[in-house]
């Protein structure tokens, strides 16, 4: 469980939220990726076209990153379909858990519990077999068991996806992209707490600028969720360094000129993102510069989990795996989760200076 | 007023809903692009650079259409920029009524009630002295405004703002976007209804496809909202011909293969619309054989109103001017109350036998 390239104990078993006092060392200077094995959980039967899409992309994955390694969580006949496609050579960086059931799109989310390839891929990050998972399956399975296998972190009650966007001056982190459903303001403030913490840790940004989604920019705008949410963040201390620049419109989530971190609930920020790689597709590609993996990132789980659309292909896949090792490289989520721990430290310290 | 060209009755003092017994004589055989003379009252202060984009986006409209007219709400020296803009023999299709105040962005929608530019494009339209209105200022207070003046269609608690995105195969139509902001079953359900009719009489669609947006295709997917709505609406009538395909995606608001009407609630569709567009821009313009106004039209209302963003160029305020004429001179508005107006009935009169 120590990765040989990179000399730091595996971070597989720390599934409990990080304490504040593992905060320096769990945090490397840099956020450039970083070199090392990385071991990926891959959901064989997650997805529309499961398993062929799913084996093609793992395939890609690996042969442009010599140091990753699958484990294949699925059928054996489709793992050994990619295996055979792999040489002799390569072959030793895959491994198999061979399960057959697949939690279908429509089923009931209590179907993550049971023997389902996302709850096994869970169970390998978790028992240290793997460092990161990636699941193309239903969403809320994977959000479900991915809480259940790994523990949510403290005062995130509800885990949020979030994506990268193309814009012209680098992505724009979009979240919730389907992490939890129904608008709130505790919700939409969590969020935007953990979208600045990924900013800076997992995209390098020195002061992200946070905004919130809604109607129009002037205060006052929107929905009651986003009534009540404005005024709470715009007294908010958020963590990185980050700042919040109010409300921001559908325009924003292209452009990027206003907000580097676009906050908003997770089925708005599902439709719109799949509307926007849409829309790019039709006119023919995003703009110059913002090539962003169609794959999102779990925050609010003590491990590293990339979810795929349903409708991925093997391309999405493929730039999916690569977000889980890169991820994993930078030790991206344990951080996040570090941030979020010295953030509350400190809250708690104020408190108690102002009450002694 | 009576239309010279097309010897209709003027339909501007028609302000209430319009009765079953209407419905054959206000609804023409066909849905082309008619002949006549269109009165567009213009908001000269709504909108972010207002009114020197109105201004210019007004005299784009002019220009380009021989058979509108425009009746010019605002301050007179911003209306006499255009008419001095204008050759003599063009002036007399252009009116002036004289007012000063706007509606702020950020106000309370009780400043629709006050004596506003947008107050004043209401009352000119329900006093006949035009046939339809424009406003690229505070949506909310455009709604609010037209609700009061011109009174909402029977069973239409929440008028919706319906616009057409450009996609492949002919633009989808989008609904709500930001009539009203809160989800809820009832509207979405409603809301499904005023699209249907909509698709078949503005765009000449036989059989209208309307979907539900959500998070997925498969039943269940979705919000709280969106699960009760979807069941209401796979047992629904709708009008037009039109048919209930299911939940669809954001991918099928630009692709357009699966749905013609795309329902969604106010806020998302705002967002969502923002962003398709903004996406566009930057990736060099719609799909080819996309184009479409970059405005809305409302529905809900007894009046013809069309509402461009905030942000509108002097473009959108003429492809705006350009669609409210086109909805006039289709008579489309009152022809899709007349549509709902025999739906009811025709629901009366089941009740009534089943009952009997």
């Amino acid at each position: 469980m120590t990765s040989p390239t990179t000399g730091r104990a595996s971070r597989t078993t720390r599934r409990s939220p990080v304490a504040p006092a593992d905060a320096g060392r769990l945090a490397p200077a840099g956020v450039a990726k970083q070199p090392g094995t990385a071991r990926i959980a891959v959901d064989l039967l997650g997805g529309d076209d499961a398993p062929a899409v799913v084996v093609d992309g793992a395939l890609r994955a690996v042969r442009v990153d010599p140091d990753l390694h699958l484990l294949l969580v699925g059928p054996p006949e489709a793992a050994g379909a990619l295996i055979d496609a792999l040489d002799p050579a390569e072959r030793v960086r895959i491994t198999v858990r061979p399960v057959h059931n697949a939690v279908g799109m429509a089923e009931d989310l209590t179907a993550a519990r049971a023997d389902t390839t996302i709850r096994a891929a869970v169970a390998a990050v978790r028992s240290g077999q793997a460092d990161a998972l990636i699941s193309a399956g239903s969403t809320g399975a994977t959000v479900t068991a991915a809480a259940l296998g790994f523990g949510r972190w403290p005062e995130v009650r509800r885990p949020a996806l979030v994506a990268a966007l193309p814009a012209v001056a680098g992505p724009v982190l979009l979240l919730d992209v389907g992490g939890s459903l129904e608008p709130s303001a505790a919700t939409l403030a969590r969020h935007a707490v953990l979208g600045a913490a990924y900013a800076a840790i997992a995209h390098g940004l020195a002061a992200p600028r946070v905004g919130l989604l809604s109607v129009g920019t002037e205060p006052g705008k929107g929905d009651r969720a986003r009534r009540l949410t404005d005024p709470v963040l715009s007294t908010a201390e958020l963590p990185g360094g980050a700042r919040y620049v109010g409300l921001v419109e559908g325009y924003d989530v292209c452009r990027g000129t206003r907000a580097d971190v676009v906050v908003t609930d997770g089925f708005t920020g599902n439709v719109l993102l799949k509307a926007v790689e849409s829309a790019y597709a039709l006119a023919g590609g995003p703009p110059p510069g913002g090539a962003a993996p169609r794959a999102a990132t779990l925050l609010g789980v003590a491990g590293t989990v990339v979810v795929c659309h349903g409708a991925a292909s093997a391309d999405d896949i493929a730039s999916g795996i690569a977000l889980a090792a890169q991820l994993w490289r930078q030790n991206a989520v344990a951080r996040v989760a570090a941030v979020l721990a010295r953030e509350r430290h400190v809250r708690t310290t104020d408190t108690e200076v102002r009450t002694s």
